[in-house]
């Protein structure tokens, strides 16, 4: 974190730098290295860029945000540690990366099913009215012990099943194929008798060229057709409940968050949720243009994937999380805590919220 | 709207009455006085409190809003012509109370039926990145010529079918009861050949009891617990689509408007959505007490209407539509704009978002 004054520029000389399109006092003001643990490519990174800009307009350029992408500091898993330590001043991330060091982190992020049948909005309603983000807090200051404070910031869901060589009859026919899946969902699929390969993204593409995996499970939409999947795959399933739910968050390192002022801690607070709904609306936007560019140029079949594999992916998660809550009290309580919520919210939202599809037939049939 | 400046206080005598938890230059100090469509001791209300205390904080007290329930200064739906003339700065009120003005007022709501298939999310898309708002703006500035600019800042929505004396068997035994309903659901169900009669919220109890109505749509969940209608009636039938969608407003005089200053509008409008969500989630939390309430305490049968209900309604709704867009340019042209966009997301929306009843069945099943 750095000053404008700490740098030693002289105001006119910071805007002329484009460092501050207007300038207030000095000494309040503050500039955040933010790194993201992804590309300047991802859609997600956008978020990162869109927060620097609201943050500016509505602290009157007393708070700056630097983002940097993936790599510019620390390679992208090093963040929250690096984060931690100061090295940077926050990080634009996910929570499900830190499972190696606990792994109730996955339940920070949504989380497999929902998690337990909720949607994006309830997962919000635990977080924000269930006592989430506290025990979020929690997790990071007193489980992990790490100087880190975090906020849900987006959300890339729900994710794809993902891409395929041929196409799925049958749920045996999904696990007899070798796909490259990544953490909880790959630990899913391998107690569900499937095997799976990890790898970082980069090597999808090569490694489905020389016939090492036959699927990939990436996002979905915008992302998977930047990455170009179609050109080797002809196959998309969808929808999947492995990331049905699954927000970013926006940390920051704690004695960076307290040196702020409280009403700039608090328009960090409104500028995140803000973007969070501003950016998820827009991606959805880019999601149903590839979606129609997947379909009408490149041809791609757009398949559902068997109903069976929801259940017992769903059945499998339950034994996972069933087998990590005997042996993990932090994961117990916080599995108890969204159950708690999802058992009052989830009858009253199938009660008062009609289904999806019955105005969607109406104005948009699919047959 | 008056500054602090204007009134002569000094700021030491503004904390003491309350006015100022935090003193910024006088100068630039603005209070918003911003009148309610509802009573204090509605859900929605509290909305506007929250934005109050959320602004100061953000502003460190540079613009305050001073909220006011229905009638303090004008009768709750003489809110937008009291904005435009300036004798309130703003209003916490409805699109949907102005299709006396115009039609169209009812589509920058949301409206009946999502509008066109679209969920709450779909319908923020189109406002942000459809040019929805833009829309809005355009409509009040030059469609309806009021000082006024107005963004999305709360939804109580979905709504139920509503409070029955007797239950449904089908939809002529719908058809048949004499319902309390307004606005542009009431004329939707009189398309479809229902008796509809409108009145104030105060008076439906009082004509229940002597027996003039056999039903009431009012809105669901923790408002109706606290109307009481589970005394008078018990069927409560959900879901509906008649305000499957439904935006309440916020509504600034534009003078009032451009007279804060640029971060000030910018905090305006991130809180202003970080809210909305806010107040949602915990709108549903409490809808969920007051379903199990309604159930466990009170015996009310909670019951879907028949299938066909949707369906009719949905197509009489077409026909009001098409007759209004016939008669209507501006009436026409949202038309046309919500379904170019509802065209793109929703089929998406249907490829990519597990049904959220999948995931709900596993953990909380209805039977």
């Amino acid at each position: 974190m750095f000053g404008l004054k700490k740098l030693g520029l002289a105001p006119a000389l910071a805007v002329g730098l484009g460092l501050a399109m207007s300038v207030p006092a000095a000494a309040q003001q503050k500039i955040l290295k933010i790194q993201a643990s992804w590309p300047l490519s991802s859609t997600q990174y956008d978020n990162l860029v869109d927060l620097a800009k609201r943050m500016d307009q509505v602290t009157s350029g007393r708070v700056k945000i630097e983002p940097m992408p993936a790599g510019q500091v620390v390679p992208p898993f090093e963040v929250l540690d690096a984060t931690h330590k100061k090295v940077i001043d926050g990080a634009h991330s996910w929570p499900g990366y830190w499972v190696g060091k606990n792994k109730a982190a996955i339940l920070f992020s949504g989380g497999p099913g929902g998690p337990w049948g909720m949607d994006h909005i309830d997962f919000l309603g635990w977080m924000w009215h269930g006592g989430g983000l506290d025990m979020f807090h929690k997790f990071y200051r007193e489980t992990l012990k790490l100087n880190v404070i975090a906020f849900p910031v987006l959300t890339a869901s729900p994710q794809a099943v993902g891409w395929f060589k041929k196409p799925i009859e049958s749920l045996a026919d999904f696990k007899g194929q070798k796909c490259r899946q990544t953490g909880i969902a790959a630990e899913i699929y391998s107690e569900m008798g499937m095997r799976t390969v990890n790898m970082p993204g980069g090597e999808i593409m090569p490694a489905a060229e020389r016939g090492t995996i036959d699927c990939a499970e990436w996002v979905g939409g915008i992302e998977d057709l930047r990455f170009g999947f179609h050109t080797l795959w002809k196959y998309h399933y969808a929808p999947s409940l492995h990331e049905s739910v699954s927000f970013a968050e926006l940390q920051i390192n704690t004695e960076v968050w307290e040196s702020l002022l409280p009403a700039d801690r608090e328009a960090f607070k409104a500028v995140i949720t803000e973007q969070l709904f501003f950016w998820w609306t827009r991606w959805q936007s880019q999601n149903a243009d590839a979606v129609a560019e997947f379909r009408d140029k490149h041809k791609i079949n757009l398949l559902n994937p068997p109903a069976e594999l929801a259940k017992e992916f769903l059945a499998a998660w339950d034994r996972v999380a069933a087998r990590e809550s005997e042996k993990n009290p932090v994961f117990k309580a916080v599995v108890e805590s969204q159950k708690k919520y999802a058992e009052r919210v989830v009858p009253m939202r199938r009660f008062y919220f009609p289904n999806y599809s019955v105005a969607a037939d109406h104005y948009w049939p699919t047959k």
